[in-house]
């Protein structure tokens, strides 16, 4: 990470950043206005990635803000601009997501820096190992002048691709709820118990799913997923007595998905019912769904109409840094094109042309925030 | 195993029988007929059992055979008896099942003899280890006056006991087919890849043995299990990749139990072609259905009636010795109700009113075979 540090800031010191790594990690680089302003506007992502992955998840994001200071070629907006190459969003070491982004929200408190790794070294810990001050965690938040965040992100998903759109604006990051459910039958020869003497665990399940899927296909806007499937015993020869099965359950509308929680949470008390089955349901996650900044939102539609290309709306199924910042000032999103929708793998990929058009609907967002009173004139830290 | 030899050895001696263990490690205990006869009639069943087993899997069928023999109160029948206890029945510790019967109808050949168990220790040496020469396996053969085989055992399914029966005839012992398939879908982001963009292995799996389950129950006298689902990568956010599953599909007609296996397949193909996923399909065992003799069978539910039970037939879903022996002399079964089906457990129980009715029921058949000239003048080995 101290690598990706150094590498970003010699390429943003000869446009006259101000570069520094803030208490919780985070790159943050100040590009001031032509004037004294009130306004600041940050655009970033995140540095950090998972095992095994590919190039442009998060990164990609970074690497475009620093390339639009320099498509500027040194003009300076009526605005400052704040690049922010956010630390921990993925979660891998810590099992906790958007660390980094926590802290400018201030929501990196005591028990967050508690939370330990894999060996037992806590946040708290690895950020003193990193050289920084965890008693320092406050200067990381949001600056006063503060007053939008903008991410760049690869889409990490198929629709974009299917669509043939290079860009599309992220109108909201979806709700999630999750949750881990056992259909509790009884384990039985497979070969002396007949059909109506059966109380099938992987039957239940096997039922259940396809009502899962069902139920998400007729709602729009829903994905449901089981991923994972459990079987005890396991054995050829034995009708399985417990199916253990995950839930991942995701909508941009809050009662919407919901609603498809609790129907699907009802069928499968139903179809365990019916079978003679026990079933046990615990709930994991439930994270409501974040809207991004509607003004913001149609500006950065109109730049993608600027920058030649069709603008469309999406729902980003996928949690962002963008979530976070939006608790505390409007915030808004820009998905790229994913190829294959392949993510979190080698094969990660973007086009260079649809990069090439990011950067020129970004360098339009910027000027139309710069002609944008309803921008100047906010002052964004509620 | 060597002091059950002992034990049951210690119950027959004051009987008269002649006792010994055969070179695969089979007890045989010989009863002798009232006069010279060319008649012998086989009651056994096998002595092991499988880790963390109950008390009557098997060995019941050997206990009722003494129990019996003690009934007759020393009175001899025109034909022999011989009483068999077999080892390795199970095949917990080979991998092979049935090893002590095979020995009898001359399959415990060379192959069966090197298989070798988790600690590389073959048959043969075991055989060895046992105090036995494996040389002299060939002795352990059928004699030549073996003229039918007759086994009680424990159901171990829910049947009689749902049908409210102490005892049933088996008529059959069910053929099976096993296989592994596995459905190759792509692995997705479960937030960001919509429902109609999903290669989704869980789901094609999941509808499959819906239909798997389906089918079964449409076929009358069909068993078709998924008892095992393996999932990659198995994550709750993740959308399945891989769903490995197993099929048992057991029938006492063959030629049904081979079309159910031949349409649960065409439908894994469909299901996989339609969703757009790859399919693999391995078959593994394929083994015949055996059927029981009729007339050995005939004359059991006039036993069991002149018992005072209502008779009843069923096919077995297991296997069991009566399938080897049944390769070289007319062989025929008895269950006995298995309470709450259970079986390979420590719950596995079975009611003493049921044992005596057995006993009742297995003396009326030694009568029935002293007084029957088809048995007695049967020259058995073909």
């Amino acid at each position: 990470m101290r690598d990706v540090h150094q590498e970003i800031a010699h390429w943003l010191e000869p446009l006259g950043a101000i570069i520094g790594i803030d208490a919780a990690g985070n790159f943050r680089a100040a590009y001031a206005a032509n004037e004294t302003s009130a306004s600041r506007l940050l655009i970033g992502s995140h540095l950090d990635t998972v095992p095994n992955a590919g190039c442009f998840d998060g990164i990609l994001g970074v690497v475009l803000a620093v390339a639009i200071l320099q498509a500027l070629e040194s003009r300076r907006l009526p605005y400052a601009i704040e690049i922010v190459g956010f630390s921990e969003e993925e979660g891998v070491r810590f099992g906790v997501p958007f660390i980094g982004s926590r802290a400018l929200v201030d929501r990196l408190d005591d028990d967050l820096l508690n939370v330990q790794d894999a060996r037992g070294i806590s946040v708290r810990k690895a950020i003193q190992d990193f050289g920084l001050d965890p008693h320092k965690i406050g200067t990381a938040r949001l600056p006063a002048d503060a007053c939008a965040y903008l991410e760049f992100h690869i889409e990490q998903g198929p629709v974009l691709e299917s669509l043939g759109l290079p860009l599309a604006v992220v109108e909201a990051i979806a709700g999630q709820t999750r949750s881990e459910l056992a259909f509790l039958g009884r384990a039985n020869h497979a070969g002396t118990t007949p059909m109506d003497l059966r109380f099938d665990a992987v039957a239940a399940a096997a039922e259940w799913i396809t009502t899962v899927e069902r139920i998400a296909k007729q709602t729009p806007g829903l994905v449901a997923t089981v991923g994972s499937v459990e079987t005890k015993p396991g054995a050829t020869n034995v009708i399985a007595g417990e199916a253990h099965v995950s839930l991942d359950v995701r909508h941009h509308d809050n009662a919407a998905r919901v609603q498809a929680a609790k129907q699907i949470s009802l069928q499968a008390a139903q179809i365990a019912d019916r079978r003679g089955l026990k079933i046990s349901q615990t709930q994991g996650l439930n994270q409501p769904s974040v809207a991004m900044d509607p003004f913001l939102s149609d500006q950065l539609e109109e730049a993608i109409s600027k920058a030649g290309c069709k603008p469309h709306r999406v729902v980003s199924g996928a949690g962002h840094d963008a979530m976070i910042l939006a608790e505390k000032i409007p915030s808004a999103m820009i998905f790229l094109r994913t190829p294959g929708g392949i993510s979190h793998d080698p094969a990660e990929s973007v086009a260079v042309e649809d990069v090439a058009k990011a950067i020129e609907c970004g360098l339009h967002f910027l000027d139309q925030m710069a002609a944008s009173p309803n921008f100047l004139s906010r002052t964004c830290r509620a």
